[in-house]
């Protein structure tokens, strides 16, 4: 080959490495010559529940239609999303999940020149959206593992055009308070894009956690994303959304591609934004396998990181990856966050009780062989 | 609202208007009163033949799986693609669409100061793609209607990045034969990537079209993209793909959505690329379709531009609004396509033997009336 085509591209590119996911069950059973059913995955913060029959019922309908384009403007899921929140359909903006719709603000709103602010030990695709961008990630050293939100207010200057945060945050399980985000949004300049990542908070207490659609009559330069992949149980069809001022909502549907979210995920999402009692055993499954996993813990000495997600981040106070390499080859994977700049961690999702139970029998043969 | 977030977006947005997909049946329903199943639509290129049984099949077995998110490798979709082209995997792109895959190259080679070649009367997400990126697009005048290699040529400078070429070309049907790209692709400076777009290939029989595969091991900077949104049938599922040398691959994964293409769009892929007997009755219904119409067409005394797609574009020698809109008050959906420059035509794609005579029968009605 003659020609670059890396040293061709946007110069941001080059140091840029792909997100890496969490390793799939069909990957490590080839890998590893393991049975997929023997598998345990609790690596990608997934509904251990399976998906809601509603839901099922709702794709099953839909099938006959899938020659046709989706709607493009996703007119019935936006008018749900609408009512449940008590907004105008126009303040939504849908996303092939919530991901999308990270992309997208950094892509409008972000170029050379310009940063992002966003926390140390934040979710991946903040600094991978912005360095597509070409802009500068300005990257705000945690507080006990969570944002540090005034200091975070200390690094927003005349260039900053977008600040990242999540509530809970993913990969640690931190949160902040109603003070603490009423504070920031009062402080952060107008012309300074809010990205509020709310991907866990379904999973919260509703007392625990501010609402982040509360501040949208306030504060024009808010935009809340939320998603279907996680307490909804949707991960696989990809379908997130944004609630945010209707002129954000129009400039990001100008870049959006015309149908990026297909149509099983749009009927699937209506089901699923209606099934009250799926959502509420999220919940309850989330909470008493979270205890399971806090006890456990606890029992095997190990330390870890109070968390509001459907997961938890275990400190083992040493390099992981050894103990990481022994679970996979015993069919436990869970995610590695050194980079995340956590080696010491490792990230385990709330799985059934089972799975939960699996995850720590295992753990507990390797650190005793250890 | 004190803050003008258009203004604070990247400058080429303020311009950009979203791309105008065509009208779901349910929305017009919904506008007229109609009842949806009176509705006619041949609108969107879709395959009139509903979706393979074996997609099906392989999209009920999935299903338990929805709580999962999908292989953000695509390793068995790539591998099938692989194997069915003769290539390596690691040459495989995956996108929600091949749209995706237009939009992540301009995402990686585009940047304001550069430029992107193509078409007039091409494909309206080139335009976009290129503007988001900040780039400047260069449209070249089409020769009737179609893309003029020659001229293409001449706009390519040393700030071009990127030329794209749609064979068969949409929305014009218009195509180019074996010994135009060779001569193309001979001439093309080996610095800018050559996108092309096949993504109505399937429809054309296999002496009628160049192959765009058959050019990769010769081309490093050629990347093929094509759907299985057409003649495949999974349109609502939001897959396409690509094949190009494995550093235009790795380029592209860099910046892409970790889980870009959703897991039930997965396996319908796989399947439906194994399934050649529906592909098969695509392309005879297709080419039934296509006669039908220019039969009708001639007897209405209307021209109509030769097309090798799964659509047809008709000239009415007038402003086409007016038909439009008495088309949709009938319940015949079709595209207008004045947004391509083109306000005299409609596009119409092949339906069933029923839709087209319904949309036949419809036509003379109102061209009598007029």
């Amino acid at each position: 080959m003659t020609c670059n085509f890396l040293a061709l591209a946007r110069p941001n590119l080059q140091g840029l490495s792909p997100y890496v996911p969490g390793k799939p069950i069909e990957e490590l059973a080839r890998e590893l010559d393991l049975n997929p059913a023997d598998i345990v995955k609790l690596a990608s913060n997934e509904n251990p529940l399976g998906p809601s029959p509603k839901v099922l019922t709702a794709i099953e309908k839909e099938l006959p239609e899938l020659t046709r384009y989706p709607d493009g403007n996703g007119f019935i899921l936006k008018q749900k999303l609408a009512e449940h929140y008590g907004v105008e359909p126009e303040q939504v903006t849908l996303g092939n999940g919530s991901n999308d719709i990270l992309d997208l603000v950094a892509q409008a709103w972000l170029a050379p020149g310009l940063n992002a602010v966003f926390s140390q030990y934040a979710f991946a695709v903040y600094p991978i959206a912005t360095t597509i961008a070409g802009a500068e990630c300005r990257v705000v050293p945690a507080k006990d593992y969570g944002h540090d939100l005034e200091a975070m207010l200390q690094e927003i200057d005349e260039n900053t055009r977008v600040v990242f945060v999540a509530n809970p945050n993913n990969p640690t399980g931190t949160w902040f308070d109603v003070t603490s985000l009423e504070q920031f949004l009062a402080a952060v300049p107008e012309h300074v894009i809010v990205v509020l990542d709310e991907a866990y908070i379904e999973y919260a207490a509703s007392s625990e956690l501010p609402d982040g659609m509360k501040y949208l009559a306030n504060y024009p330069n808010l935009i809340v994303t939320r998603t279907f992949s996680k307490a909804y149980g949707l991960a696989g069809l990809r379908v997130g959304y944004s609630i945010s001022s209707a002129q954000i909502a129009d400039v990001i549907n100008r870049i959006r591609e015309p149908f990026n979210v297909n149509s099983l995920a749009l009927v699937a999402a209506c089901a699923a934004l209606e099934d009250e009692d799926y959502l509420f055993r999220s919940r309850q499954a989330n909470e008493q396998g979270m205890e399971q996993l806090e006890l456990g813990l606890n029992a095997l000495g190990l330390r870890w990181i109070n968390s509001k997600g459907n997961f938890i981040a275990v400190d083992f106070q040493q390099d992981a990856s050894a103990i990481n390499q022994a679970l996979l080859e015993r069919g436990v994977i869970v995610r590695p966050v050194a980079g995340y700049g956590m080696p010491n961690f490792l990230r385990v999702s709330i799985g059934t009780h089972e799975e939960n139970a699996r995850f720590l029998t295992v753990l507990k043969q390797i650190l005793s062989d250890g």
